[in-house]
């Protein structure tokens, strides 16, 4: 379970750097990476800079976050093609010359060496660092990051390459900011999943412990799960930790099975460990997830202790040849509760699973000849002692009714492993 | 096929307001669908700023990047609830008094009407907007975006809901900014989507094109396709176009069968076109992968027509008693080629289809107790005339090696429906 933590006191700037998050080519991912690993040991970002590869922006960007911030982190423009102008920048924002380093020159034809190409002269660029940065090595590619100080900041440099950024800031950032920087506030969120509700019926379970006490609500809608999003701030972190357990020991008790877990827990985690823990395995027989829902239990590593396959029955005849469903079940259509039920019946035999679980429906748009609307679907659950289903009309487009019924199917094993088998929840 | 295309001569910034965006617990993806939305229509962002919900911090941003730009786009904050400081914080920039507009307030309480709720008296904020800004009627939600000028600049101010700011970007603010200003230079990129290549091999395959033409060059690994980019200017958006399509017809000649795609087109679309033009059908048999081929494959509406379906056999005995493998065929081990090839053949003629593909393999971390390392993946093809199958060493991460075994058991699809039976590809 992820704790995220902010140090409220300490004021810390990203910049990231690249044409290519302009344009909206590649989203953004290396400041989400930067907030959470800041967050873990008690700092939050204050803000966040995107510039393109220009070199004056760059100046200008490096000089203007760094006289507003304690500490900032630079990332992307390390590379060795024309357009990474990182150093070269950072080296001109703060007035100091390029210095050559012989051993990361080395470093860099030891790599072309290794296969068997020259070095192009370009890429001696990633030999040179702002006199008397400090160097943070190499972390699996050529590009080394640095660290100096500048107008009374901090300022980290770093590739834009996500593995090599997060090694560099792992090994060589968070220890330097933690030992400068002490966290006189401290905030803490929790994110309580749940899937079941939507966002305004959970809202009403918790509406009395809005706005009384010291801790903050949000809702986020996440196209399946409904996050209830709790927030604390204390002098210490441990107090702010204190009001947040003590919170989400009240909502825990408000939402019951509603809650499936928090932060970033995934239900099949959760539904893996309680299979696990029972000793029990799944077989799943696929119509409107087509595989999706197999795929989603094999994420979790160690999966094939409880996963044992299943049948994707697309195709209408599918369900009759291969699962052995009676034709007569299919002339009405197959989005129906009771052919959802005797798929899952029919997988669990086929497979020697202790449970089925079975999914049918229309993603859209259309209705691929079905009677029903698109964004019907239908989710059931076969065990030794019956078979469970329900029918639901879900929002969205394809791709999103097919993750909700993919979830939905998890949540209702979840519920059945549970030992709950008939809770009032719209998937 | 996407073309983005881009004015550089207008200043155009973005900034996103949000806690959650700082803190990490959410990708700001509104970025991308502004900058793409801008893109198609020829003009490029200079600069996004991500700020958090802070009434200084807000009010600070939008004087700093208004004072540098010609338009700004803002996004998030315009909720009902007390984090929500948007329209207070831009009314304060902009130096002008917040207006009530009953309208807002009478479709506010409309809204809370049908759900059966009260309005609370907090949620008229969302109906005051700054005196003299033009109103963008809300779009699905509560919230009302607006446009106005301060500091030669057009400010658009738009809800964070991404399917919201993206109609009000689309109704309002990409016309308006259409009508001021005029591309004056324009500059296009092309990504060319190719599989079966690193990114240094592909590079050998176009050296003697990078840095002599117009055309920049650039290579992205997306774990699994490796794009080549290709970006040109021009005087006009024709004159960009006419250079990057004569470059395109360049890459396309060295690359062959390696390009499946441009932009965005995902693997399984045109895997798809391919099978829906043939009239042929498929059927999936998958170990490693779990259903993610599958459900890839019905990712794209009409699936149906092509789909028949598949066995999960996850389990090693479901490859036997299932799909019918002989046992003495998986007393090996079942990542061999010749199980891979075994489950695709079966599995084609189960499900009565034209072309049979497989996948096995060791996701890891561990060996799941076969004698081959993780990342050890084999994918077969059967079809009426014969089989094909390919053992590759795949690198990355449990979720990383998935997903390449997915896009390379549909990539050995897409050669054989193109005809090309024996490439010389690493997966």
């Amino acid at each position: 379970m992820s704790t995220p933590m902010a140090d409220i006191s300490t004021r810390i700037s990203v910049l990231t750097v690249g044409d290519e998050l302009l344009s909206g080519e590649v989203v953004d991912t290396n400041m989400q990476s930067i907030a959470k690993s800041l967050g873990e040991v008690g700092f939050f970002v204050s803000r966040h800079l995107t510039v393109g590869d220009d070199i004056d922006e760059i100046v200008g960007a490096v000089r203007a976050l760094s006289a507003e911030s304690d500490v900032l982190v630079v990332t992307g423009g390390l590379g060795p093609t024309n357009d990474d102008l990182t150093n070269e920048a950072v080296a001109k924002a703060v007035e100091r010359p390029l210095e050559f380093h012989g051993h990361l020159a080395a470093n860099l034809r030891a790599f072309f060496e290794s296969m068997g190409r020259p070095m192009p002269d370009e890429n001696l660029k990633q030999a040179h660092l702002p006199e008397g940065a400090r160097e943070i090595p190499p972390a699996g590619g050529t590009a080394a990051g640095f660290m100096l100080e500048y107008d009374g900041a901090l300022i980290a440099v770093l590739p834009g390459v996500p593995r090599e950024m997060q090694d560099m800031l792992a090994s060589d950032v968070i220890p330097e900011v933690s030992s400068r920087f002490a966290a006189t506030h401290a905030r803490v969120t929790r994110r309580i999943m749940t899937f079941g509700l939507g966002e305004s019926e959970l809202a009403s379970l918790v509406t009395d412990r809005i706005g009384v006490g010291p801790v903050q609500y949000g809702f986020l809608v996440m196209g399946g799960p409904v996050v209830v999003k709790l927030t604390a701030t204390g002098k210490t972190m441990s107090e702010a930790l204190e009001i947040i357990e003590s919170e989400q020991l009240e909502v825990e008790k408000r939402l019951g099975p509603l809650m499936y877990g928090v932060d970033d827990e995934p239900m099949e985690e959760i539904v893996g460990n309680l299979l696990r823990e029972k000793g029990l395995t799944v077989a799943v027989a696929e119509s409107l997830t087509a595989g999706m829902v197999g795929a989603r239990i094999a994420n979790v590593p160690g999966a094939s202790d409880y996963l044992r396959g299943g049948v994707i029955a697309y195709a209408n005849d599918i369900k009759r040849e291969v699962l052995g469903l009676p034709g007569k079940l299919l002339a009405d259509g197959a989005v129906q509760t009771e052919v959802a039920e005797a798929m899952a019946a029919s997988v669990r035999k086929m497979f020697l699973a202790d449970i089925g679980i079975a999914t049918s429906g229309i993603a859209g748009p259309g209705t691929g000849g079905e009677k029903k609307p698109p964004g019907t679907a239908c989710v059931a659950l076969a065990y030794e002692g019956g078979v469970f289903s329900l029918e639901r009309r879900l929002p969205g487009y394809r791709q999103m009714v097919r993750n909700i019924a993919t979830l939905a199917s998890l949540n209702l094993l979840r519920l059945h492993l549970l030992g709950i088998l008939n809770p009032s929840y719209q998937p």
